[in-house]
Formats: structure tokens, C-alpha cells, sequence
């Protein structure tokens, strides 16, 4: 999938309800892993996944709190240990660290950073380690998210995309969804093939794009932003009830 | 995703409706590139995928004759000039090439070899290439292809996977489908795990395990097997009339 000359590995994961990619990294050596983006229905999928491997879960790593699913954080924490990572603007209590723009974290020797690119919402973080930058539902292939609910905002979007797209063109981008059958892109094609802010798209050019798109809801809003705001330990017995 | 070491890319692409992995594989130097198991209603996709890379198609590359989707094939040959690959006992006249065990392609100067992997069909082929194979739908993440129809044969199949399993472990297995949202995996992580045929399974556990497997005929069956034998260049007309 791409051409990494280090010890880090990748393993892309999806899920078929809600269209989520959740991703399994580690180090080959020391064999620290963090899981980006997990989904509440896949908690055994990749808990099994992570035991078999012989893994030492450190991290959950949120790109920021989903509209779309509820996060598997909060169970994997109580099975693993690992920390539950979110930006700083999510706020949540049950994050173990709310970090900001530069913050790194390490799978041994390989430094996965922070970098904070809102629009979407206030509190997006794309991941960058290495050769590859998990853009969440920042940066989408051939697309971005949506600007248009929960903080979300156009501008900073389009910011954010213009920072993104100066990472170098080989870079590999792994989205937070795909609705296309697309696994992943690079930064140069999208600066190029981008349909809303590639080719070298004015912001004006971008924020019409943008405004002409008149999207229903997310279907899970409801239960997923309260779900994710406990880093997905929902109650159960308020769930039975319900 | 993976860690090669060369000028070879990997682009993974999904088809939704069938589950079905399409690859696409090129050579950075020469832009040389052919897919793997194209889907009918992905051609436009992945033909513009393939131009916006700048890539010249030279083959398309089945696994075998697939009962659940249609294949690209015809199309994408029409417009490209792509060759169409697929096993000798397939015995169509579509086919430009009908290869058997151990032949090769170049892409640039990537070696992809026909490993013929028998079990699902007669005809299955599993493409090696550098330190990654394409298995069809004989080897899937931690399972395996169905043997009970369309000359499937469930010795045929165990012996497929023994010799698979006899690759370098730390191969990348990439395959044809997946029901669970695994991407890929790794020979080593397949001789050990696979439910079906790992960590160590005589021939005799295999077969209980395939044999009590009672699954329905694949949704698409009657309309696939069909419509691949021509390499997807369905009458239109008669589609219409029907």
C-alpha cells in the first residue's frame, strides 16, 4: 500500500455500517501499537486483532468526537490500559489526554504528531507519522467533510486542507470514511484531483462548493456525539430501557 | 501497509455492494500498471483512477471466473488496450492470455508470477508479487473460499493453502473479499490464526470444517458466471429485453 523503509506497520480496518476506517498501527520492534478511530461494534474485532498480533495497545487515538459512530475507547482502556488521546477543544473528561497542534507521541522510535486541522469541527486532529497522515474526516479522497453542523467551519476547513496539502506529495493519506471504495490517496493527488479544494481552488471557490451541498443529518447524531462525549461507555441498563 | 522496499505501489479499492477487492498495481519508474479483479460498476472509477495517476494499463488480471459481480475486463480493454489474464482452465475466448503455474508479467521491472491455487474453482490463480500475494478467493483473512459449487474441491483447496502458507511470512496477503473489514494480513499471521486452516490443521479437521458450512448459492450466481465468460461484455439489448 505504500513504501515505508521502517519497522512501522499499518493495517486499515473498516466498518460496513457507518463506513468508518479505524486503523491498527505498531512498531514491529518494540511492538507498541495505537488504534486510530475505533467503532463500538468492532471492539472485539480489534481487541482480537491486537491480542493476536502480539501488540501493547499505549493509545486510542480519536481524529475528533464522530457524529456518525460511538467510539470502542473507553472498553479497550478498560481492557488494555490505553490512553485515550482527543484535542483539547473536545473537552471530555474521560480522555486521559487532551492534547493541541505539534503534541508527539511515540510507537517506539517512531513519532506519530498532533497536527490540529479544524473545519469539520473545532477540534479536528489529523495524525502524521512518518510517510502517512490519517486525516480523519478532515481531508476525505477526492473530498472533505462536511462544514455544516457541530462547530464545523468552512474556513477553517479550507485552511486546514491548505496545510495538509503542503505536506510532502508522496505522503499517504488515510481518510476516517470513504463512500467511494477508495482505502486511500496520496497529498499530490489530492492537491491535483481534490473536487472541492484541489487544482488550486480559491477559498471563494471552495466555500461555494461547499454551500451548494444541502446534506441530510447524520443518521447516529443522536446517540453517538452523547456516547462519544463518555468515550463510548454507554449505560447500558439506560440503553435496556430505552 | 505494508514495507516494500521498491518503486511498486498498491492501491486497494472496495466494492460495496459485492464486497469484492479490486487492486490496482503500478510501477512508478514506467507507470506500467494492471488491475486485479475489476467490478463492472466500478469501471469508471478505476479508469479514471488510472488516468489521473498517469498510468499505462497493460493487464487486467482475474483470479478466476467470479459468480458474485461482473467483471471490467472487456470494457476497460476497449478503452485501454489492457490484456485480459485469466487461468487456462477458464478456457474462454475473451481472454487475451490463458496462463498456467509459474508464469510471469512485468510491470517495469516487477515480476507478478501465477501462482495457480485451486480449491474455490479449478482455476483460481494467486499473484505473487515482491513481498505481497493476491489470493482470490482462496486464501481470505483468516478464512478461506467456499469449495461447495462451481468446481470447487476441498482437497484441492487444503493443498492450496499449505503452499501458500509455505510463502515468506511476513508476505502481505491481500484478498479477493473480505465480510469482516480486514484489508489484509500476513502469511505468518494466516499459517497461525487462519479458523479454517491454521495453526497446524491436518486435512481431515479442514474438511469437517468446510463441510459443515451449508451456504446459500452466491446472490448473483446465475447472472455473474454469465456475464464473466464473455469478460463482461454483456448484450446490452438482451439486457434490456430482459
Amino acid at each position: 500500500m505504500s513504501h515505508f523503509r521502517t519497522s512501522l506497520a499499518i493495517r486499515q480496518l473498516f466498518d460496513y455500517e457507518t463506513w468508518t476506517y479505524t486503523y491498527l498501527l505498531w512498531d514491529e520492534v518494540s511492538k507498541e501499537a495505537a488504534l486510530i478511530d475505533t467503532v463500538l461494534e468492532q471492539y472485539e474485532r480489534d481487541l482480537n486483532l491486537v491480542k493476536e498480533l502480539g501488540l501493547t495497545l499505549k493509545y486510542t487515538l480519536d481524529t475528533h468526537i464522530h457524529a456518525d459512530h460511538i467510539t470502542a475507547n473507553g472498553l479497550l482502556r478498560d481492557t488494555t490500559g490505553a490512553e485515550i488521546i482527543i484535542h483539547k477543544n473536545a473537552a471530555i473528561s474521560c480522555a486521559d489526554q487532551l492534547v493541541t497542534d505539534g503534541q508527539k507521541f511515540y510507537l517506539g522510535e517512531h513519532a506519530i504528531e498532533v497536527m490540529h486541522t479544524p473545519g469539520h469541527t473545532n477540534m479536528d486532529i489529523s495524525y502524521r507519522i512518518e510517510g502517512a497522515v490519517f486525516t480523519g474526516d478532515t481531508l476525505l479522497v477526492r473530498d472533505c467533510g462536511r462544514t455544516d453542523f457541530q462547530l464545523g467551519d468552512t474556513e477553517a476547513m479550507y485552511n486546514s486542507l491548505q496545510r495538509l496539502f503542503a505536506l510532502p506529495e508522496d505522503t499517504i493519506v488515510f481518510p476516517g470514511h470513504d463512500y467511494k471504495g477508495f482505502s486511500c490517496s496520496t497529498i499530490g493527488e489530492e492537491k491535483r484531483f481534490n473536487v472541492r479544494a484541489g487544482n488550486g481552488k480559491t477559498f471563494a471557490e471552495f466555500k461555494e462548493i461547499m454551500d451548494a451541498m444541502k446534506l441530510p443529518p447524520p443518521r447516529r447524531l443522536a446517540i453517538s456525539v452523547p456516547g462519544n462525549m463518555v468515550c463510548g461507555k454507554v449505560d447500558e441498563s439506560a440503553e435496556a430501557a430505552a
